[in-house]
């Protein structure tokens, strides 16, 4: 189980991107807004900074898991990486209704990203002192 | 060969990316969209989104494609690596031209895709229940 | 220390992402853009185009850097690793100034990420006709 948490947390990761992806695409069918537009309806362009930002995010996210993974902090990593997770759901699902409401996900994220961040930080840290 | 296919399909998905890039440079130069605006002509507009859609589709399929080779699927992901360069290639070439045929290369993308999740989550599958 | 220069080049990568990151935040707040909007105040919509365009040259350059090294170019894919990222650094601090002197440092990254794209075909090609 421990081994595979980063991998599980990766999947996840990806199905969340697919999910906001989806609901872009949805909003662009049903608000009619043509591609390549970004913007035109309010719902449209929350499910399209949602989207945005979830990518933004796992981009600093999936590299920092798998370095703190690498430098064996495999579990602790993978519940940070899965912190990260609920609080990106919490994130997109909050601001997809309200733009105000995005703060808490957003929080809870940056939360887990942090922790493996700075196992991943800790672990290169040693690896260098060893020589 | 074999081993190193994900090597080469993740190579190829770098090469469409600055591929996407350097078009959305030249038709900013070409139709003087100055920086940092990302809108103001048609095929401009075009260019951008294809650079986008490439980008958030690559940051999905990059990991399911070597989460698929970690557990062991190297060749079948290789291909269907492949499979997604393929689409992708013709999603950006028809969206270029005009937005209404970005449908049939998207399509080809998304089981190419779809092919590395299920690879991914099986492989996944199989090493959890292993313990 | 050779050992760890891809990861540690990884992990500059993210604090430069966060770094563009905050800086929209920061922007937003001051010039008060009402999320999910993107545009509003040139110095926001520098900013943001920084950072994005900070995120497409990093899904593109990330890649390259671990295939280099995989395929055995460690020491020097870090080394051209450290100047993708100081060029890349240059091209957010300038950009965010004028966007017209964005390019000294966007070519320097460019240089930076040639370099791990040449190391990472020159090992890919070795290993195949290796067999």
């Amino acid at each position: 189980m421990t081994q595979n948490l980063p991998a599980l947390v990766t999947l996840l990761t990806v199905l969340l991107q697919f999910g906001t992806m989806w609901v872009v695409g949805h909003a662009r069918g049903k608000y009619r807004i043509q591609a390549p537009a970004i913007s035109g309806h309010p719902v449209f362009e929350r499910a399209y900074r949602v989207q945005m930002n979830t990518l933004e995010n796992t981009v600093m996210f999936l590299p920092t898991l798998w370095l703190a993974a690498h430098y064996g902090y495999v579990f602790w990593a993978g519940v940070a990486g899965l912190v990260w997770v609920l609080g990106r759901v919490w994130y997109a699902i909050a601001y997809l209704g309200d733009a105000g409401k995005r703060g808490g996900g957003y929080m809870v994220g940056m939360v887990g990203w942090a922790a493996t961040l700075v196992m991943a930080a800790l672990g290169l840290g040693r690896a260098l002192l060893a020589g």
